[in-house]
């Protein structure tokens, strides 16, 4: 199974500590070797960084571990194939433009059967069910607002995507994050937790290597972000579990949206690409928080 | 005027040689200062790196410098802003799906007046003329090549493109490199040149800096590739300058394909954006030819 990374914030953040950890998982504290990607969305404009290495030995990876960039958007992926090969062409982040914005959709699980009619407004690089998936949406926003000059805000968007969620969740488990700068939309079929930050803001210990950090050093009063992750990233902080069926949109570090589907089902991890189990906290240690 | 760089192979190379001189154009040998970027056909898919710092002084660039990228197509660019504000949005190449294959596009000279008809398939996301041209190109393809599933082959889009060439070039210089992977199509309003490199490769020498290498050392007999940049990159090579109104198709490190509209205009420069002068060799000692 695949890994998620996401990132909303109220102003301009580095990812730098959560990569840091988040990175360990291709190839140290998990077995997602097939590549990995991270998006950003900076003040002046987004760009995309892609390796088809482990992300724990990828040069690129050092590179943006130890590059400050600075954005209130961000969405990572490391990969553990289960559909297609590994390839550049098949490492997400995905990317496509719909009116004048540069979307960006990663994705968690293994769609079955799923063969949606794609109109050719956009169609798969590579040959994952997760591009498939992203196509899909991309091209059922483009129907559902065919009239429309600018983009659509998130509070027209995210009830389209909740319904769409519910459809392509039949096919397998859904986990993704996707974006456009403004706003970041989360889905959860099986595994995806949040976390939202703001003043007073703690020390936090990662799980996967041995750092700590005081993140009030790095943060002002006024600032606020969410981490979404599909394992918690940090030990002594509040993760909270999504629920199956949940569909979530975060802006500006805060949760403004949240919608649940209860028949959504949460289906098996395939044989052999089970993830790690999660670091579970002792009560009063790490706060897992029971959904809500 | 921004300086553009692409390279066409018939097995994957690197470009860090030709990139080390180039990058020297962004800030230290010419002021094209505000941002550059690389996209990469490699074996598995493509990417890409975008940066809106000088490239002579870009972390990211050092990291493309010092990383021995393998790919049969590659396509960069510095960027002297005329049009747009400098920022990541309006940083070349620009890209987008067509087909299921990513297309790359960098683009040096200045548009007026052009404001395209766009039905929305492809939108600009940044406001540069370039992006612009860019989105027109991509649509007035689909719209030719509406009844294909699969992308039609460089036989036939050289000639449609060579058509919209014509059209867009009325707007101003229209320089520019843009690619699918499987070819590599230039054309040229003012400021192009191209280089053919094959067995015997020679002792190469950077125009912009002092770095000398041995280009046999690192080809085999039967490599070839084409090197396409606004100036000759090398001073001992035979760089072939394209005509004004040249539209080129280069695949597998051969031009392929040319096609020369003689009444396409080559517009002045705008003031206090001018290139450096051209190396031009003394007679013999590197061989910038005279257009065919």
């Amino acid at each position: 199974m695949c890994q998620l990374l996401g990132m909303s914030c109220n102003t301009t953040a580095s990812i730098r500590f959560s990569f840091t950890g988040f990175a360990q998982r291709g190839g140290c504290t998990a077995d997602h070797v097939d590549g990995w990607g991270i998006a950003f969305y900076e003040p002046t404009g987004s760009r995309m960084f892609l390796d088809d290495r482990p992300a724990s030995e990828s040069m690129l990876a050092e590179f943006v571990r130890s590059y400050p960039i600075q954005s209130r958007t961000v969405i990572s992926h490391i990969r553990k194939a289960t559909q297609g090969t590994v390839s550049l062409a098949n490492t997400h982040p995905f990317t496509r433009e719909w009116l004048g914005q540069n979307w960006f959709f990663a994705h968690n699980g293994d769609l079955r059967n799923f063969h949606p009619a794609l109109d050719g407004g956009f169609l798969p690089v590579g040959n994952t069910d997760s591009e498939k998936a992203f196509c899909y949406l991309m091209q059922c926003l483009r129907q559902t607002f065919a009239d429309r000059l600018r983009p659509p805000e998130w509070t027209e968007l995210a009830p389209v995507l909740a319904r769409l969620n519910r459809e392509v969740a039949r096919y397998g488990n859904f986990n993704y994050l996707l974006t456009n700068g403004d706003a970041l939309y989360a889905h959860c079929s099986s595994q995806l937790a949040s976390l939202e930050r703001a003043h007073p803001f703690p020390m936090a210990r990662l799980v996967d290597c041995d750092i700590r950090m005081d993140l009030g050093a790095l943060n002002g009063e006024v600032d606020c972000m969410v981490i979404i992750a599909t394992e918690p990233l940090t030990l002594d902080e509040p993760w909270r579990a999504l629920r199956t069926g949940e569909s979530k949109v975060f802006v500006m570090g805060r949760e403004v949206w949240s919608h649940h589907e209860p028949e959504t089902i949460r289906f098996p991890q395939p044989t052999g690409t089970a993830g790690r189990a999660w670091p579970l906290p002792k009560t009063g240690e790490a706060g897992l928080a029971a959904p809500a």
